[in-house]
């Protein structure tokens, strides 16, 4: 009932179809995305994810990481885990050839990275914290930094992490507290932090911190705020390790889910301050956070899809060898699988094609990211970069939002043995939980959104996405079938009704911001709806032409339509009225006094 | 922060307002209805609610109910607040007088209901067990069951539970294998059950399980079932306490949520069969526990609104104290309570509006139950019967699903914290997570609803209930205001697309029954959505009354418009879209086939 099968056949039809693969490629350096390398690379992470992480899921939430005498105890087969991870290369994946990386294109490391969540995501978290710390390394570090530490931490030898809240600083972080002095050429360090992820661990002989820090002669709020490199053990000019560093795990939250993750709250200073060195300037630590979060935040949409896919799984299993009850279209008194019954086929439905559109989208992000990476400067280059920025926010959000209704859904099915936690249908309830939360809330993310990527380019990018679902809709009715037409209509439908969210969230971000803010997370769900619609649109087109050709699956590209259909009968087709909470909502949402709640 | 206020203000206004109290008063027995009784009851169980019940909630979360060489142990503190409610009188709050109960209607009871599950729903279980197998005896016992047993049920000296699921035996009850074998004036039991909630516990020196059991020569299914009482200690015809029967604990499900409650395994007649006296007569089992379901199907309806408006108190109260961020809506850079936020005000507005809407329509509901059970035969009394029939699955399902969808919004609104349990927002999210499930899956009270409710009688209740919306639109046009106007389109929009639904269903349900099962749970919860907008707005009109009148309360009048209308605004302007997925989505839930899934 835990197996995980990594859905490859799926990945694989979004990453060569809906996402266009071949269009990166054809760019220089494209020849790492070529299609049997990569079916290479999917099935070999399938196997790590489904032999080794997958079996490791329930120990890691029976035995949660604790912490011994100061030290992290991850849980049991976990540092074996990590270390088959690393020995096969997996870390480096996703990074450029010239800090040791495979430099496949995210696109690809992004369906390794849903598969090492779907099969153990309070493990995954680890390996994913340390591309956070590449990222920020490898665009701010100096020399010596990315000297140093970067090979290190592509391969895997170290992790990193990302130490940004402090008690009265989360969603503000402009509001952190933790002090850094200048003392020649590095810095000392003192302060609390909270919701460490992975802040420490028995896995490496080394931990990168990288650490949110004000000087003493800093501006107030986020303009004072500088990034930092704090190593667990300081690190010789020849690469060896030195003296451990003043930084500490006081204790571990006591957490509703993810309870492998080891959720650390740090001390650093406490016996005259840790040492680090600064990365980026002084006082732009923010930029420096964005860029180490920018990609966690599509990382974090992943989670979602990855947990969707693994309940869905699961709740499959459950529906396929429970049985219960006649079957309704039959006049046999006799009881059938679960699956058989209309409701239960419902709810899996739901839940598959809520799976497969946010997968859709997601993948379809990380490739405009992609092609935004290596295409040359130009105005297709800034169009794949707007786009990889508009959808970000909606990737996270919705993603999120969709993987713990998926959960949901997929502990309904399996009835009151749902509830029981040996099932295991409980565990992705609660794991996919933190989603919408970290890495800056959904609530961040709708306001990001409206303000950010909508509101400050007055629609633009936000237009021309719509003019790209404008010609999915052509390339749709152009497909025969009533499927297609059926969802051609849903489509133009949701088109007109996010045109019309953008209309009014341009005007209201120029407005009373307040109105805006109160319509933002309505106006992202929309926007995650009909984006997700215009993925699952592009999918029948693909199906349809797939299918024109001799010798094709039909049996798995019918699935695919029929899935798409799904979806634009029962999600987008939800579309047209969640403009008016939108539009006509703000008022009403912002109309108490404080001391009427 | 875990602190549990009795939002009693609201519960009366829903009684006299929304419910029409006073139409029950003026029936026979009605004088235990006077307003200030009510008002005096509420006030006096909100105490225990606050001051005993709710410190305890946490507790029973860390320290959950366990078994001690067989006897299940109830967390510290839980045993003496069972005294205290009984030692009060609250168990026989519910029962009719000639049973010794205080013979309040079902709708006052509920509300009392409501504040024990807001304050502990784990403890609250146990009692609640007991009124299903009150109901069961009252209507189905003995006369020598009733004088052996009632009594003590109804105030609480004993407690009851139900034994119906069996491993293969879950929905489907039919399937259930204990078997009973007659000797003499008594049967012997033997068999295993599961999920038994409150199977043993350390409250009261004996215990009456109702179980579900098969003779051997019984047909077979659901139509060969037979209700026994099977007392965990035999009870002499005086009334003391004889031999303990062949009945045991074998173990306790780990659960997701509600630890404190003893989720029992149940092993009958291991040492030659437990002694049990039939209820009602052989093979009529399944009316039986109907009767016995029937209430509690709506009580746990009320779980779900109970629950909600404890996350809503729990979300608030943080929102009220934590700062973070400047206000949008504001030149100072000041950081302010995260209330001020408009993210966070939606989400509260959604949390409050939600919650008020599932009680008034649960409250009218049970309002429904008490004219059916004191109005004189006739046509009113088979329409407060039959509207009563109606609404029962709608107010289980829906309150149960928006149950859940709150206390995730509660989670959302504590950020990081949510997910830490020492904040306490987790537990309502896992607590809560059961309620769609057990007394019948949403599945089941969807298909209930659409094949029994509206499908049997070709909708003629459905459509009583439409015209009564009709009815309050009519009064709503009446009343002054932009707020009236803007709801009233709502209301009148979610009647049309109910209507045009209810059509569909009613179709439906006498052809192929696959597709009206494939749209019963959108069916459901459009009914819901609907039924609730037609209780906020009879709530809008109450409050324009009230508003009239010198001296009223403006403020909190003037809030149950608000919230009225921010429900319009947000939830009920969703009914149109659920229609399509109602009349058109059948065809695409059921297009895989079974091994494409």
């Amino acid at each position: 009932m835990t197996d995980y099968r990594p859905p490859i056949r799926e990945m694989q039809f979004v990453l060569q179809h809906v996402v266009g693969l071949e269009r990166l490629a054809a760019l220089p350096g494209g020849e790492a995305v070529e299609t049997d390398l990569v079916g290479h690379v999917l099935e070999e992470a399938g196997k790590l994810a489904a032999d080794v992480l997958a079996p490791l899921n329930r120990v890691g939430d029976r035995e949660p990481a604790r912490l011994d005498n100061g030290v992290v105890r991850t849980p049991p087969g976990f540092r074996e885990a990590y270390r088959h991870y690393v020995e096969g290369g997996w870390n480096s994946v996703p990074f450029p050839p010239d800090h040791g990386g495979q430099g496949l294109p995210w696109v690809v490391a992004t369906a390794v990275q849903e598969m090492w969540n779907a099969a153990n995501m309070g493990w995954a978290l680890g390996p994913m914290l340390t591309v956070g710390a590449v990222e920020a390394l490898a665009a701010h570090g100096t020399a010596e930094q990315k000297r140093l530490y970067l090979p290190k931490l592509v391969s895997g030898e170290w992790t990193g992490t990302m130490n940004l809240t402090e008690p009265q600083a989360g969603s503000d972080v402009g509001a952190l507290r933790t002090r850094a002095v200048r003392e020649g050429d590095h810095y000392r360090i003192t302060g609390q932090k909270i919701f460490i992820t992975y802040g420490d661990q028995d896995w490496t002989d080394n931990i990168v911190h990288l650490v949110l820090a004000r000087l003493p002669d800093a501006p107030a709020g986020s303009r004072g705020i500088s990034l930092f490199l704090v190593p667990k053990f300081l690190v010789r000019s020849d690469g060896s390790l030195g003296e451990r560093n003043d930084l500490r795990v006081v204790s571990l939250e006591h957490k509703l889910g993810i309870h492998a993750s080891p959720t650390c709250v740090m001390a650093y200073g406490d016996n005259g301050g840790a040492i680090g060195t600064l990365i980026g300037k002084e006082n732009e630590g923010l930029a420096c956070m964005f860029t180490m979060m920018n990609n966690m935040r599509l990382d974090v949409g992943i989670q979602g899809v990855a947990l969707a896919e693994r309940a869905y799984q699961h709740a499959l299993g459950y529906a396929r060898q429970r049985v219960q009850s006649r079957d309704l279209g039959s006049r046999s008194a006799e009881p059938v699988a679960i699956l058989r019954h209309p409701d239960v086929r419902r709810m899996l439905m739901t839940m598959k094609a809520l799976t497969e559109a946010t997968r859709a989208l997601a993948y379809s992000t990380f490739a405009s990211l992609d092609l935004a990476n290596r295409l040359p400067p130009g105005p297709e280059q800034a169009a794949m970069a707007a786009r990889a920025d508009l959808l970000t926010p909606v990737v996270k959000a919705w993603s999120t939002d969709v993987g713990c209704d998926v959960a949901s859904l997929g502990v309904q099915i399996h009835g009151g043995m749902g509830f029981i936690e040996e099932t295991g249908a409980a565990q992705y309830y609660r794991d996919v939980r933190i989603t919408p939360i970290y890495e800056g809330t959904n609530g961040i993310q709708a306001n990001d959104l409206v303000f950010r990527k909508v509101g400050r380019d007055k629609g633009v990018a936000a237009r021309a996405f719509l003019a790209e679902i404008r010609e999915i809709a052509v390339d749709l009715a152009a497909q025969p079938g009533d499927d297609a037409a059926v969802v051609g209509r849903a489509l133009g439908a949701g088109h007109d009704a996010l045109e019309g969210a953008t209309d009014w969230i341009v005007a209201s971000s120029e407005g009373d911001h307040r109105h805006a803010a109160a319509s933002a997370a309505a106006y992202l769900r929309l926007f995650g709806i009909v984006a997700g619609g215009a993925m699952m649109a592009r999918q029948i087109c693909a199906a349809q032409r797939a299918l024109a050709v001799q010798g094709s699956d039909s049996a798995f590209l019918e699935t695919r339509i029929a899935v798409a259909r799904f979806y634009a009968d029962h999600v987008l087709s939800q579309a047209p009225a969640l403009v008016h909470p939108i539009v006509a909502g703000a008022t009403s949402a912002l109309a108490l006094d404080d001391d009427r709640f």
